[in-house]
């Protein structure tokens, strides 16, 4: 399948195959960056920054400059467009009739997936709040295969938050698929979303453990470690004798540490501010003299603050602005790509990774509605044409994922659109973890945001309503 | 006359011809954009943008960068300049001095025909306060020709916020000039403003009625109706039989519906705010499935919030994203001409509208000053060189406009320079609607601001002066 | 020695050759602006503006494009990168990595040597806070050059606020290297400050004579005149008979008048609030009626408010517009030249200026700090890789001048490192203008902020230090 003319909104919008052959041309381009010159002449990217990043916008614009193409920016967007109330979707209709490519960030959860939606030309998210940024992961997945050749196998380990970092999310879950192993080192009360472990467990079909569990002793520890997540395809002997295995294999080294920054702008809820302080080691020269450390590429996705010390700028084993740099190759593959500049195709029957799990879709209009406030389908100027949509990713505990933002709720009641069809005596509600209402079959499925709902449209509890 | 190196500050600077010939070329440019690449190679547009506006600009550089041309943009200049206390003509000749072209968006009402004055290279006005935006209308006529092929005794609706648009004032002027026939349709508190309605009858010849006049019946109206201008070429049965007429007029289908959204950002007046709601029907699918609307092309300069659906988006009338794309083409086309690029002269024999009335012109140093306090003329950096000039458009009750926003003024007194010369016992005011001060030819002509800075000049009241 | 990959910081980076030559290639692009589109062809600069300006960036930008080259611009960076709290270097590394020259403002001063010293690319000043603007003195120089052949023993006279206006002082010193006789005619108030005149004394030869010294009379004088700086190759007349030789040298005619703006967002301390209220005479065609100002080149490098007024515009002497327009030719060279497009050799023999004075540099770690609060050295994201350096530029009373942003300071207390070595009974600080302290040999100095550091440090005060 080739990639001309689609958008990259998630990682997992690309393949593995896709993302190695991407990263060919990556090669290609940082190899002779002064060829490349006419690739994409007479294309006109356009840079839609609803929130600022000086950063990756400067590293897109260079991108596709090099590329012989031209650049349309708007930065700041919110303050002209949503003071009018315009919907993105509008935006994203209008830029698309002028641009040939849009480069969008956007504050809120999903957005660029609507952009994408409406803009009739290939999308790339470059960071929707705390979703997704796909091309950071992207440059920061390439620099290790730069250095080591491969990512397989690996022992990766991500410092400090793991909560709030967009780019950690989507590295995990790369990192995942391509086989390395991922050892958590969070920062007090910044541990890695509950959500995202969750999906590591089922849809990467690795092994996770918690240290908790492992009884790994942190205080005689190299460093400190929360959890660690094995690749499938690692030896399980964790498995057998955890704890020892653990120190085994935390001995023959780290390959790259990940360091990130504490992101204090998405602390936004006052409940959070009023916890104790939130805080990791720095890492410095001291914290990497162990031996563990050795041969460890040290990344950051920058900026950075003081969780990283500038005396390690001279340092070869930082990789920090060398990651920054290989932004530019990067996105000048994914450009000409996107764009048709350039054909990769893949073969599908050899590609590592392809979506395996076709979960079923939920968009029945009902009163169920995801419960991120910052999810672009709960924003006011949105709602007029959004329509909430969910993955049902487990019946077990009924868990709907966000198709937006990826979050996931649990709602308690359903019903059967089958059963009850035309006869309002037979409009009952069930538990949606009994037995009986597991069995439902997607498609007539019917989900109440909550009981009251359920009531409110003249269903009555059934049996399987537990009290 | 060529249209090389001229400006484009009000939708008047153009001839029909002219239009006609812009348009011949959009149709080029939207045919082959590719062939366009080399047109304006070396040349580079300023975009200077004192105000905020996303869409409207990146039309511009697109077009700009698909000739082949380059862009220097400034938004936001306002912050900068204007606390330093620079005056936008300086501001105009240094960009000049640097841009072979300048796009200028204002908040304030004249700016743009200031930064013609001053810059030194053509300038295309993109927006000045709620006075013009002649590419806006130059996009809204060409959608209509474009899909009707011709404008000639269409009938085009205009709807909602008719008082504070600025696209509607420029579109309203270049229908009449077109003739089509304008059904008017504000919502309430949102009439088209008394001195565009006056425009309309003394400049373009046709006809205004207004409903009330016309004992039109709004509650068995087909829609909410004002008044209705009709161009000079149809038949003229309304003023035989005014109401029946309407109503036949109205039957034979609307062809165009011109949607516009409440401009809350132009509502800066406290009085204003205190007014009762100010509100107009939603367009919907509901609203549109009279007979009347069966073929009518739906249109928006967007950003629409409330006022026009979603559910309107898939329709076949829906012509709003189309408009904005068609933004492209013609925003080359001018472009290309006023850069001298391509060449369109247009035959001034066969030229059906060239500026007929060449009102006099009142620019003598005195106390009259434009009432617009938003007229750039009023603004404190640029009065040190702005001296107020107006055109003398009626002598019956002396009406002078406002050379730099349009705004008119009626002032009660003047004088003759020619028959109290030398000589102090000679100085007499008189009430400007007298017959004797209708006399006075426009050159002699002497106008005060009130009766007090007559006084002050020395002059005494004539017998003309009404007690 | 080339010019190809140097950064351009202070007007001091470049010696009088290299502006000459320099100027000449300014002469070639103003000649032929159209065959120069493909020298930069494939280079990229970077506008990385942290304070706003509209002029200067687009005078850059539209350089550059006018080069063949492209742009990628970053406005009001400051907002979003500060509240991250990443360093000046971090952002530079990272943005040198994507351009191949960086054009950077910046409110702190000394900020762009920090900027030139990580990006790994040629950088050039487009301000930093009252420090340096070079470009703005080349253009200034250009326009002189270019309207009177050369700039040696003109009689430039700076009028208005010498004392907040970086683009004064960097000319100052430039027309001091370059010969000419700088009349100095500030605002009450507004005088050059003493760390600029003792330069111009020490480092420059010539000769500066304050008009108090002179008994100068101001009343009857042509224009009010504070200081008079003479170049060295001028007849030294003034020091026999100074008063009447300032009439006579001013007799012979004012070259050219550089007026500047009052600076209001440069004057932030509350102090200075509080004094009497700052004003200078406008210039107008009144005062510019007299002899001495026949010939006088009117000059600004604008914004201008009140202090140069609008009739001036269409006077033959006026040559501010001009002089903004000469911007675009001086940075085309200046662009072509560092990215090593166009190659300008100066034979350093022959050179007239060339850095002569080689001051000993202080960088021991000590209490030391800059006393400039504006300064990149002492801010708080910044202090973090950046130690304290200065030149010692006097033993006299010892001087100690900032490497990054030219403040001079005066420590009052001073140790040897040699004459201690080891042994804590010989530890010792002296007062630093004592004949012994004077001479330490710049190697072993060690400078103290108080006597209270010298005591921390244990060291205890020798027979030199004053009670």
């Amino acid at each position: 399948m080739s990639l001309a003319n689609r958008s990259l909104v998630t990682i997992d919008d690309l393949s593995n195959g896709e993302i190695e052959a991407l990263f060919s041309l990556a090669d290609e381009m940082a190899d002779s960056p002064n060829k490349q010159a006419v690739l994409c002449q007479g294309k006109i990217m356009a840079s839609l920054f609803f929130e600022p990043s000086t950063r990756t916008r400067l590293s897109f614009e260079t991108a596709m400059l090099r590329l012989g193409g031209q650049v349309i920016t708007a930065v700041d967007v919110g303050a002209t467009s949503l003071a009018k109330g315009e919907s993105i979707a509008d935006m994203a209709k209008v830029v698309g009739s002028y641009a040939d490519l849009i480069v969008v960030r956007h504050p809120w959860e999903g957005a660029a997936r609507v952009v994408a939606d409406y803009a009739g030309v290939p999308v790339i998210n470059a960071g929707d709040g705390s979703h997704e940024h796909p091309t950071q992961t992207l440059c920061d997945l390439y620099t290790i295969r730069k250095e080591r050749q491969t990512i397989k196998g690996l022992r990766i380990a991500l410092w400090g938050d793991l909560k709030h970092g967009r780019t950690v999310h989507s590295l995990i879950y790369a990192l995942a698929r391509f086989g390395a192993t991922i050892l958590f080192c969070s920062g007090s009360g910044l541990d890695m979303p509950e959500h995202v472990l969750r999906r590591l467990g089922t849809e990467y079909k690795g092994e996770l453990k918690s240290c908790k569990e492992l009884n790994y002793e942190t205080e005689k520890s190299l460093f400190p470690l929360d959890a660690i997540y094995l690749t499938p395809s690692s030896p399980h002997q964790l498995a057998m004798l955890p704890d020892i295995n653990v120190q085994v294999e935390l001995k023959a080294g780290v390959d790259a540490l990940y360091v990130t920054r504490l992101q204090k702008e998405r602390q936004t809820s006052t409940v959070e501010e009023g916890k104790s302080e939130k805080s990791y080691p720095v890492v410095d020269k001291k914290l990497l003299k162990g031996k563990v450390f050795e041969k460890t590429l040290v990344m950051h996705p920058l900026p950075r603050v003081d969780e990283l010390t500038h005396e390690m700028d001279a340092d070869p084993r930082s990789m920090y602005f060398k990651q920054a740099a290989y932004g530019v190759p990067v996105r000048m593959a994914l450009l000409a790509i996107l764009l048709g500049a350039k054909e990769v195709t893949v073969d599908r029957d050899k590609d590592s990774f392809i979506r395996e799990i076709d979960y079923p879709v939920y968009k029945r209009d009902s009163g169920v509605k995801c419960s991120n406030r910052n999810c672009v389908s709960n924003q006011e100027t949105e709602v007029r044409y959004i329509k909430p949509e969910f993955r049902i990713v487990s019946r077990q505990l009924l868990t709907l994922r966000c198709i937006y933002c990826d979050h996931e709720l649990y709602p308690h009641y359903v019903a059967s659109s089958e059963w009850h069809e035309g006869r309002l005596e037979n409009k009952r509600y069930h538990s949606a973890d009994s037995r009986f209402a597991r069995k439902i079959r997607p498609e007539n499925l019917i989900i109440f945001a909550s009981e009251n709902e359920a009531q409110a449209k003249r269903f009555k509890p059934s049996s399987y309503v537990k009290q």
